[in-house]
């Protein structure tokens, strides 16, 4: 999908109506259709870009090559008081924590804090989406999502993990959540192909080229080579504590356990993801959120002006107001798709 | 507390009692020295320097100082099927974490997840040794604990953050578990603190002196300066993330919320401790302990030979056999302290 570079606006239910239209008449149901376009135009409208609308082109070519099942219904079990388990079906994994959404907020708030494992899901998004609307309801969230190999372990020399990303949410009394989303390898995949598509060089220590060399040259990690951890050994071993809760405590797949070759096209890791949601008003005594307020106030003093979350907010307050920003050739691309002139 | 540089080995047991009798000796009760020195001897067995005996003069000076309560029974309550709070009554995190033990590992077999929160707690050990149990006993485990201010969140230019380690265990069918304990900041405190005494230089990018300035210099780090997070925004945005785990969760204090200048020698963080202990058995019908194994293998594949944990055991299967080696003067020094001559 080519940029033009030049800037337009529209507004989101537009937005979320065009990409519905798209993933529905490109094999998903109705449903799986409605959360996915929530979902990317959610990211679009909040500047995180690389899984914005950018995203498109790899989930079509994903659902065309068969991979995916875009109709998949995901099947919730409740395992234990604190347990909820989904299989994914070999559908997105959005659909399946929206399956068991309600239930997980009952579980959090009546045993103080409760998981849900997803399993045989794919997710091609951002995981914040995942944990802010827990935090938003009280709720304490943490998720964790393998990937596709692509980053070679802390000492070792072939790719192994995926990136892995560990997200965060927390309510704060005087503002939106506290929200991250960080990827364990050093850079996020969406982040190097948008390098690559910009002609960009990345910066050291982020990746490795397919003879294990050090590169900043975008298209050689994506090419046979590989990405590194973050922060050398601790980011490596939070890479591999991502792979067990994500994988092996869900039943889904590591991420080198995957073969998508005979489905060309295919884009999306189908792996597992775990969520934990916490209740902490079963915590004692104070408000939780005034605490969290106590410690943003102490984090701007110490000078961290900028806290995790505020860049999307702020685009999501300019979305708001005037409308989702999008390049203009991938609008017109988008129109095309859905078959609108 | 001066080293020779010569080592000799002591009998773990002999090491234990050793340091039960100095805690004892030094004002705690005789539950709370059980506890601490088994702790300690068995940080000084795996070779995890910076929290073996080294620490005693920190306990000791502390304790005299009157900041911590050495007698304190802690106060289990079971708030929630899923929950768990303890306050330590101003005494030490291990004796608190050891008082829930039982009853987590009931809460987590039964809910499949369950959630320690300690508070009013005073933490001045490794964190590997408040995880690794859990694992032993087939369960999956986090623990999160903060500390004192003394490390520059990403952006900003005063300390506000702990060192603040996570720490992870995970069963695994091949070998010992997989474990690991990583500070949030770009080094432990510990760690730190023996370059200092060692006339060492630290790593680039691990601190700043008194003025925010880059520096290599342990003394100028521990003489009004501080710590980076390690890995940029990341380490920094989970080392709030324990901030709010540890403390605003648990109802402990945040690392700059205490003040201990009124007890010279105090030097044991008044904070909290969050537990997260996981039955991967109500997973999704793998076994969790062969599917942690497959990883393993995976990541020796890809040249990753040394494990998280690895190390410790590797000193631990050697201590086993010739006895917990430790520095001839320390050892008469800890001689002195218990009264034996």
């Amino acid at each position: 999908m080519q940029a033009s570079g030049r800037q337009t606006r529209i507004a989101l239910a537009e937005l979320e109506a065009l990409l519905t239209s798209i993933f529905q008449s490109h094999g998903t149901s109705p449903e799986v259709a409605g959360i996915l376009a929530r979902n990317c135009a959610g990211a679009q409208r909040d500047g995180a870009l690389s899984h914005g609308v950018f995203r498109i082109p790899g989930y079509l070519s994903t659902l065309k090559s068969g991979w995916v099942n875009g109709q998949a219904v995901p099947q919730v079990e409740d395992v234990a008081p604190g347990f909820v388990s989904v299989d994914a079906g070999n559908g997105f994994a959005q659909p399946a924590l929206e399956a068991a959404h309600t239930l997980m907020l009952k579980k959090a708030r009546a045993n103080g804090i409760a998981m849900l494992a997803i399993r045989n899901s794919h997710h091609f998004a951002a995981l914040w989406p995942d944990v802010e609307p827990f935090a938003r309801e009280g709720m304490v969230a943490l998720a964790f999502v393998n990937s596709m190999a692509c980053v070679v372990p802390f000492g070792g020399s072939r790719p192994l993990f995926g990136t892995n990303p560990i997200s965060f949410a927390a309510p704060r009394a005087g503002g939106d959540p506290l929200v991250f989303d960080l990827a364990t390898s050093a850079m996020a995949h969406g982040d190097v192909q948008i390098a690559a598509r910009e002609g960009k060089s990345l910066p050291r220590g982020c990746g490795v080229d397919a003879d294990g060399k050090a590169t900043t040259d975008p298209v050689a990690v994506l090419n046979g080579g590989a990405l590194l951890p973050f922060g050398g050994h601790k980011g490596s071993a939070l890479s591999m504590m991502v792979e067990l809760l994500a994988a092996a405590l869900t039943g889904g797949n590591f991420s080198f356990e995957f073969d998508w070759s005979p489905y060309p096209g295919a884009k999306t890791p189908w792996t597992g993801e775990l969520v934990i949601v916490i209740d902490p008003s079963r915590g004692a005594g104070h408000d939780f959120a005034k605490r969290a307020e106590t410690l943003v106030q102490e984090m701007e003093w110490s000078g961290q002006t900028r806290q995790p979350g505020d860049r999307r907010y702020q685009h999501r307050a300019e979305a708001n107001e005037l409308g989702v920003a999008i390049d203009e050739q991938e609008l017109d691309h988008l129109r095309e798709l859905a078959g609108i002139e």
